[in-house]
């Protein structure tokens, strides 16, 4: 097997969660810390690699990805089995629907709220804490009546979007009111192989 | 086969996405109209269908769908095979991505600035295009070298992406900057099955 390799920044919860699935999966990853502070992922040689100018960016061999749920889609389904991403297209399409919710509605709340609080974005944290307490109350619904979030077992749904649902105190939204969303972190962190971030 | 159902709305982009993808299938879909200007999409019933409040909403015998970028994954893998979702690891985790767009920098982008001016939705109409001539730049680019998005023939990220690309204009946005899109959209409209939108 040719190195995994990721293009990396220890501080970005979209990079821990390629971390995070290879280590559940006991796959050895290269990390290349990226120079975000400098700009590295806006010049080349990783613009080439990924025009939107973003980590993560992930290598296995000559397939170069960008987008962290993609990554994941990538390594469930060569790496992980049926078990992460369901091949049926009724599994596949309920951890879809969860990826998206990583993408669009986690991305806009509890993400950019952090965005703005931990790294001085400039965004409407207002706008991204208000739209945070709606998809975090939709998620502590959906869990109070589900163990995760996809299907009955943990797939790559719950790996996009535990981690930056796990960072919201940094972006000053507290889990306090939110005990299912509480319970679901703690039963990914008992998975065996699970890595942590250092805030999470 | 149980009868395929949409709750629909005809000036969705969302909407039109599943409509398109059935058409392309041969697929016959039955449309039940929402009452949008009245938020029957967030009252019971539909909302104990779709919690997040939203449309399209899926039907397909007991099973329900959210969010249209995971309905189009599951119309494909189970009725459209190999064609429109690769079931390899790099041709699915690349069609994925471009998936993310349409969920990401389109939704934020076209179709926000369209939801603003057509729609009189309050949201910032400058941010919206501003992202939206990143993500048409950046589509441009790998349009120039690609006839379609993800793959050498037309997969569901085309027709995820192009939909609110197509209606850029009804957002304040022109293509005519952009010829590589708009000869890409010209090759979905030849698709054989292709129906359009009316102001597409």
């Amino acid at each position: 097997m040719a190195a995994l390799k990721l293009h990396d920044l220890v501080l970005s919860g979209n990079c821990y969660k390629v971390r995070l699935l290879c280590s559940l999966l006991g796959l050895k990853l290269d990390l290349a810390p990226v120079d975000f502070m400098g700009g590295a992922h806006k010049k080349s040689p990783l613009i080439e690699q990924n025009p939107f100018g973003e980590i993560p960016i992930f290598e296995d061999g000559g397939i170069v990805l960008r987008d962290s749920q993609a990554i994941l889609v990538y390594l469930a389904c060569k790496y992980g089995g049926e078990s992460w991403l369901p091949t049926d297209a009724a599994g596949m399409a309920e951890v879809v629907s969860w990826l998206m919710v990583a993408e669009n509605e986690i991305a806009r709340g509890p993400n950019d709220a952090r965005l703005h609080d931990k790294f001085g974005f400039e965004l409407d944290a207002d706008l991204a804490r208000e739209k945070a307490k709606r998809i975090l109350g939709l998620m502590e619904a959906h869990l109070a009546k589900h163990k995760f979030l996809a299907l009955d077992r943990p797939t790559i749904a719950d790996i996009a979007c535990m981690p930056y649902v796990g960072l919201a105190h940094e972006g000053g939204l507290s889990l306090e009111p939110y005990p299912a969303i509480r319970t679901w972190i703690g039963r990914i962190k008992a998975l065996p192989g699970f890595i942590a971030m250092p805030e999470l």
